[in-house]
């Protein structure tokens, strides 16, 4: 074991160094002074560097290789040696020069689309994004020679390891099949429904982060190794013994920050599952971002928005905001919460048209990658796939193809492990409900101990031992599909009774 | 300048590296929950290992002398790599083993303290003491040799690089001379004037803050590169570009942290305004804890203790806090700001005493490097001293030998820069009076940009780019000396006016 262990002792630095990265990102996103925004990247490179130089010592493949040969029969150990070898593959596969010119372009990109966004001038940012999606390529067709698989591929590989593009086009035509008319017949069933009773605010953020505070609680979130905070853009940070979770609060509006929290508790209980023993090696890691969305989602969409968890939460609620008359009782809040529309903006879109905006975004990137789309037609394309998918378009790019940060910042790949994610979670979530259930009447209790501990023993302690198909088809018994999603929705927006 | 340039990048790295880190430092302090601590110390040591192995690269002692010879007569560019050279030696003297097996007793020790200080139980934390002591000592003597001075002098060279105890103990020895007879007199004196009026809270947190962040501003903290937080121990920390200085505040007591606050803005003001060109280069950052204390004992004690500055603040406190009547005059508050007695604690000791309580606790260090001092006799001997020294003494441990968190945290050599600090303060602005004879009246009108300019110009820009006592004798004519502590004291407190 002496090449394994010696893996294990540069693996374990690779993870405190990640950590410390971590950690600073969370803070630029919470505190850092706006100024201090280059000295912060220049921190973060230099980690970077530092993990790189790790990653690709001259001696890492022969010792892989015997490391391998080391823990041949021992799962969980031959299972880190694999993921190491993964790690190593993407970084050893691209020069630093181009890392560094990737990060310089990114970043310089990201900025003018902040101006650019607003201004709705794709122009302005046309040429900074066709700097981006070059070096974008050349590092893609580099993975991809080491991987062996499609430049498109080895972009995604970087976020779901394993995934191909072929199988997840597979998924997303049978869900372009579905959704269209699917959302026809919601919205005409919505529209016949009685009016919703508003929900007047406002909700003062105090109450806002108690009431938060408390459902993260009850979900399991453990505030002695976690924090909930602001920032303008939610998101999942820290480390497995350090959650850093955050939220936007809007004085009109209690619904969004407080799913936005359940979402990103699903994200924080995931990281905070992983198994202890292996902590700070590749295999005690989170197996990839379809499953992490899997896990935000599975709490997010699954089980609180589902009539059960309304039963217990609108009682917490009417508490928190003084509410009360009929607006506030379980079945009008749960209306609101499964209210299905049209709508041009991604992160604003409900479960039933959420998948198609992920679909035209992995249809143009992958286009991008492939050369088959050039960047100046871009914003037409967009509306194109809008009007095809969402069945509306906008009158601006500001709404359209300028709206999301990730292609500006040089990620590519990423879009479609939000939809693996959803329909994961609802796979997942229907055969937790088979194995144990009483899953539902304990989440009417405000009790999520039991849909926890099924989580827990099944998949956040194999964190990265098995793939992710290997995990679904352990827990679920078939692979990644698109049928548990669409029987989740035909039953919650079509069933006979809300569910 | 080959060696030279690929010096200057190296040291990039490395300062990028010690920001990162101090930036986990603050988030420790600050935001991070308690179970996290262990974790968090893994990060900092990784991030520390990575440094020592940078700084300690086979080719550096060749490339530190190549770069003195391509620097001479280049008196930026020569002082960076004298640094460099400092910095080198501190690193190289100790074998990794020695500095890991210190960091892990002083983290035991300091666990250990924790509790046995508030259970006055000296005993339990001997032993871990003594190991830290025994790893201190062989850190000093590994030190000593490579820099040519005596085990404690390389201990304190840490903190203060070129300072050594035979010129500290004559100023010390100064200093003991004059204060026991000094403070009776002025306890005399106070004791005669008419009763203090008490000024009564609560004194809300919110209004504490928002009065703090306004004196912060006047004084000339950016905070748009900079911030404002509670820890349980207040600090100045983060980096020049991103300052974060803390407080804790008391709702019976606005006094201590507003007080405490300008103490820390005194030090963010030092690393904001150290010169840019230099950033992220040895010779860019400050020249030594000394002088970093002279910037904060400069504001706190030296221009926001005396009578101009309460003729702004007052008006200030008053609307902050809707204080009214004769207790919220100015001379009033002015009275409470500069009210002398003896006391057992230092972090609570007033200008006038404080010196006394370094000069303790440095000769009982300096005893205990030596071996003069065993530790079982500390608690003793802590008694013996503040009988002679503060003319008190405590009846327990834990207001007398356990009250200070760093010989248990293995911080040795460091407790006479505060006096040194101390000194430094009122001998820089007696200078910049005489200098810019308009800084009192400016500080009397919450103008304090005058003084800050003058700072600026003659101590920050020029960070290590001479020693301390050249920058002293630069700025006031002489090397570190009591005198004008001496006569801003009398002045003080024994002066016909208040000053």
């Amino acid at each position: 074991m002496k090449a394994y262990t010696e893996l294990e002792r540069r693996f374990r630095r690779l993870s405190a160094l990640s950590d410390a990265a971590s950690m600073l990102h969370w803070d630029s996103a919470v505190h850092m002074p706006a100024a201090a925004a280059p000295f912060r990247a220049e921190q973060l490179a230099e980690l970077k560097l530092v993990r790189h130089e790790i990653l690709t010592a001259d001696d890492m493949p022969d010792m892989i290789g015997e490391a391998g040969a080391e823990t041949a029969g021992d799962p969980w150990r031959a299972a880190n040696v694999a993921e190491m070898g993964r790690l190593h593959v993407h970084a050893g596969a691209v020069e630093p020069d181009l890392v560094a010119a990737l990060t310089k372009a990114s970043s310089a990109c990201e900025m003018i689309w902040r101006e650019a966004r607003p201004a709705n001038d794709f122009a302005a940012v046309e040429a900074a994004l066709g700097e981006v999606v070059g070096l974008i390529r050349r590092m893609a067709e580099a993975k991809a020679d080491a991987l062996d698989c499609s430049p498109y591929d080895a972009l995604v590989d970087q976020y779901e390891p394993g995934a191909r593009i072929e199988r997840i086009e597979a998924l997303f035509d049978d869900l372009a099949g579905f959704l269209p008319d699917f959302l026809e017949r919601v919205l005409e069933r919505q529209a016949a429904e009685k009016p919703l009773l508003p929900l007047v605010g406002p909700f003062p953020v105090e109450a806002q982060r108690a009431l938060a505070h408390r459902l993260m609680e009850r979900l399991g979130f453990e505030f002695e190794r976690g924090r909930l905070d602001v920032s303008l853009h939610p998101f999942c940070g820290g480390v497995p013994d350090d959650i850093r979770i955050t939220t936007r609060y809007d004085e009109d509006d209690f619904a969004q920050a407080l799913m936005g929290v359940i979402h990103e508790t699903g994200h924080a209980l995931y990281e905070m599952g992983l198994p202890e023993d292996w902590r700070r090696q590749p295999v005690g890691t989170s197996r990839g971002m379809a499953l992490h969305e899997s896990q935000s989602l599975l709490f997010e969409m699954q089980a609180c928005r589902g009539a059960e968890f309304m039963a217990f939460a609108a009682p917490l609620m009417r508490e928190a905001f003084g509410g009360d008359g009929p607006a506030w009782r379980a079945d009008n809040i749960h209306r609101h919460y499964t209210r299905v529309a049209r709508s041009l903006i991604r992160v604003d879109a409900d479960e039933v048209t959420y998948p198609l905006h992920v679909i035209l975004r992995t249809r143009l990137e992958r286009a991008i990658i492939g050369g088959d789309l050039a960047i100046a037609d871009l914003p037409g394309a967009w509306r194109d796939a809008m009007r095809e998918l969402v069945g509306i378009a906008p009158d601006d790019d500001t709404d359209g193809c300028l709206q999301d940060i990730h292609w500006f910042d040089g990620i590519f790949g990423y879009f479609p492990t939000y939809t693996m994610g959803a329909l994961a979670a609802a796979q997942i979530y229907a055969a937790a409900k088979v194995a144990v259930p009483e899953i539902p009447e304990a989440i009417s209790q405000g009790d999520f101990a039991p849909l926890l501990a099924w989580l827990r023993a099944n998949l956040h302690q194999k964190a990265s031992s098995a793939t992710t198909d290997e995990l679904l088809v352990a827990t679920t018994g078939v692979p990644l599909g698109a049928t548990a999603f669409e029987a989740h929705l035909g039953a919650r927006y079509l069933g006979a009774a809300a569910a």
